[in-house]
C-alpha cells in the first residue's frame, strides 16, 4: 500500500519508558510478538526485548538475523539488535543488559508469557532480580491510535469495503459459503491486503445461528439471511466488518431479526464518543435487543479493539471497565442468533472522536442485496 | 474431503486419564485450543475442559452454543458441555466439577496458560485445591499421530504437492513472490483444503537469504533461486513442504549451495527412523553442510513436529532430547543462506516407522524447473 504516512516507532520506546516510571520497575521483558511488532517494526515469529529505563536489547535467532536488521534500521529504532542461536545464547544477552543496567525490579507480561516461561525466567533466567507480574502494560500504550495507525486500518476497512462490493452480485447464483469466503480473500489481496485480519464467516440460512460458523459447502440460497463477517492486514494493522443480507426478500421474521439488530447497532454506533464508558455502549445495543425480547439470543460483547490484533483493548462489554478515549478503535457489532433459524449480526469498526466516532468501515447496510 | 477414516477422539481422554495416574493428578484443566480440538473435537475459538479421573466438564460461552453441542456430539464425546456467559459462570461450572469429584491437586498446562491466568486460577478459581504446573501433557499424547490422523497430514501434503505443480509454470514469467504465494493458496484451497498451515513464504534471489522472508512485489527471475515453503490443512491437520528451484540454469554457486543442502536433506530422511535420537538427524543433516564451509549459515533446527499444529514436538534440533517413535510426523528441512545472495531450503514432512520414514510430501526435487 503505497501512500500510506510512516509509522513513527520510535517514540513508543520512550511512551513505554514513561510507563515503567509509573510502574516503578527497572525493565520490561517484552515477549508477545504483537507488542514487539509495535516497538520496534520486527514483524517476525520469534523475540525478545528487553526495555529498561535508557538502554535496551532486542534479541531474536539466526533465522531473523538479516530481518531484523533491517526492519529495526527501517524503523529508527535505536535498541541494540543481539542474534541468540539458542536459549540459552538468548538468555546471556539479556542477562547482560539487565547487569549493565542495574536492574532490580524486572517486569514480565504476565498476559504474554507463559506459566511455565515465567518460572523459568524468574528461576533461571533472572534469579538475582526480583521479577514481577506486568498487566498489559505495551498493550495500554497500543490502545489510543496514532494518525498514522488509523490510516493503516482505514485502509484495510476500504479494501473489505471493496472487495465484498464487487462480489455481492454473486449471491443466491449457485455459490457456497466456502466458495464465496475464498473470492473475498483473493479479493482483499488483489486489491493490496497483506492477508485476513481472521478467517472470513459466510454463515447462511441456519448455520446463521452460529456467531463463529465456519463457511460450509452449503449453497447461498435466496430468500434467506446470510451473515458476512471478514476483514484483513494493511501493513499489520486489522480491519472487521459484518454484513448481514439477504438475496431478496426473506421471511418477515428475518426482516424483523434484521430491523432490531440494525436498530441496536445504529444506536451502539450513535452512543460511541471520548468520555463514554464502553460498558455503556454495550448497554445501549443490549437494551434494544432485550426489548424485542432476544436478550438471551445475544450472546456475545458488543465490540473489541482493533488495531495490530484483531482483539484488543478496549473491550466493548458488559464486564469491561474502559472509558473510550479518542484514537480508540473499537467495533460495535450486536447480533440476534435463533437456533434453526438463522442469524444477525451488523458491525462496524470506528474511531473514537471527541464527539462521536468516525466509521471507518462504510459498506452500506441494506437488508435486500 | 471426503474419504478420510474417521478421527476416535473418544479413545482420546480415556489415554488422557492414564496419563493423569501416571502423574498423580486428580485432574488436568485443559486450556489449548489445539489440545481441546484434539481431545473433543471443538474447533472454536474459546473453551475449557477439566478432565478428572472419571468426570470432566467442556466450558464454553454462548456463541459456540450450537457448535459445541454439534461438534462434541459428533465425535462421540461424553463430557458433559456447559455454557458459561462469563468468567464468573464458566469459573462456576468448572469449581461444581471440582467438587463433586474431589479434585485435590489440578494439573494447569504451564505451557499453556499465561502466567497471569495460572495466578488466577490458583488464587481465585480454585483456592481450596492444590494447583500445579502440568508440562505437555495432551501434546505428549499427540505426538505419536493415530492412522486416520496422519492420513489427514498425508491428504494435506498431496494438496500441497499438486498444487505446486499446477503452478510451477508460472515462475519466470513475470509473477511477483506475493502473486505466487496468492496463487498457491487458491490453488489448495481449491483442491480442498481448509486454509493455509502458515502464511507461504516466496523468496527469491537475494531474499532467500532471509529463513523466513514474506512475500514481496519482486518480480520472481529467470537463473535465479526461489525458496518456496508453504503448506495447508485438511480437517484440522498441517502439511509442511519446502522446494527451492530455479527457472533456467542458475550460477555455479546456487548449484553448489543447492546440491549441499539436498545432499543433507536426502541424508537428514534417510536417518529418520523409530529408535533415532532426533538430535541424531539434525547431525546428520548439520555435518554435511558444515562440511561444506557453511556451519553458520544453517542457523535453525532441521525440523519439527507436524499436526494440528504446525510447530509442535517433537523437535529435531540439537537441543532435542527425542527420540522418534512410530507415528511421530516430523520434517526435515535443512538450509544454507547467505546474506545479499540468497538461500536453499528443502524439506519433506515425514511420517516415522520402524525401519525408517514414509515421505508424505512426494513433489519432486529438481534444481532446475
Amino acid at each position: 500500500m503505497s501512500g500510506l504516512p510512516a509509522v513513527d516507532v520510535t517514540g513508543r520506546i520512550a511512551r513505554l519508558r514513561g510507563a515503567l516510571r509509573d510502574a516503578s520497575a527497572d525493565a520490561l521483558l517484552v515477549t508477545r510478538l504483537p507488542n514487539i511488532r509495535y516497538l520496534t517494526g520486527f514483524t517476525g515469529s520469534a523475540a525478545m526485548v528487553l526495555v529498561t529505563a535508557d538502554d535496551g536489547i532486542f534479541v531474536t535467532d539466526g533465522r531473523y538475523r538479516e530481518q531484523s536488521a533491517e526492519q529495526l534500521g527501517g524503523a529508527g529504532c535505536e535498541l541494540e539488535v543481539a542474534i541468540g542461536l539458542g536459549a540459552d545464547d538468548q538468555r546471556e544477552h539479556l542477562r547482560r543488559v539487565v547487569a549493565r543496567a542495574q536492574v532490580r525490579r524486572l517486569l514480565l507480561e504476565a498476559n504474554g508469557v507463559t506459566w511455565a516461561q515465567a518460572r523459568d525466567l524468574s528461576d533461571r533466567w533472572f534469579p538475582e532480580v526480583e521479577v514481577i507480574a506486568g498487566d498489559a502494560i505495551v498493550e495500554g500504550l497500543r490502545m489510543v491510535k496514532e494518525p498514522a495507525e488509523i490510516e493503516r486500518i482505514r485502509a484495510a476497512c476500504h479494501i473489505a469495503d471493496d472487495a465484498l462490493g464487487s462480489l455481492l452480485g454473486r449471491l443466491g447464483s449457485g455459490v457456497t459459503e466456502r466458495q464465496f469466503a475464498l473470492d473475498l480473500e483473493v479479493a482483499m489481496r488483489e486489491r493490496g491486503a497483506d492477508g485476513n485480519s481472521f478467517d472470513p464467516i459466510v454463515a447462511s440460512g441456519p448455520n446463521g445461528a452460529k456467531p463463529h460458523a465456519r463457511p460450509s459447502d452449503r449453497v447461498v440460497e435466496r430468500g434467506e439471511l446470510v451473515v458476512i463477517d471478514f476483514g484483513c492486514i494493511v501493513d499489520g494493522y486489522c480491519s472487521d466488518m459484518t454484513r448481514t443480507v439477504s438475496v431478496g426478500e426473506p421471511t418477515p421474521e428475518a426482516r424483523h431479526m434484521w430491523e432490531v439488530v440494525h436498530a441496536a447497532q445504529a444506536a451502539g454506533r450513535d452512543a460511541v464518543a471520548a468520555g463514554v464508558e464502553a460498558a455503556a455502549v454495550d448497554r445501549v445495543c443490549r437494551d434494544i435487543i432485550a426489548e424485542a425480547g432476544w436478550a438471551e439470543a445475544f450472546a456475545h460483547g458488543t465490540g473489541h479493539g482493533v488495531g495490530i490484533e484483531i482483539h484488543e483493548d478496549p473491550r466493548v462489554s458488559q464486564a469491561s471497565s474502559a472509558t473510550l478515549l479518542p484514537g480508540h478503535i473499537v467495533t460495535v457489532e450486536p447480533g440476534v442468533y435463533l437456533p434453526g433459524i438463522g442469524g444477525v449480526r451488523l458491525e462496524d469498526t470506528v474511531a473514537v472522536t471527541e464527539g462521536g466516532c468516525d466509521p471507518l468501515t462504510a459498506f452500506p447496510k441494506h437488508l435486500v442485496v
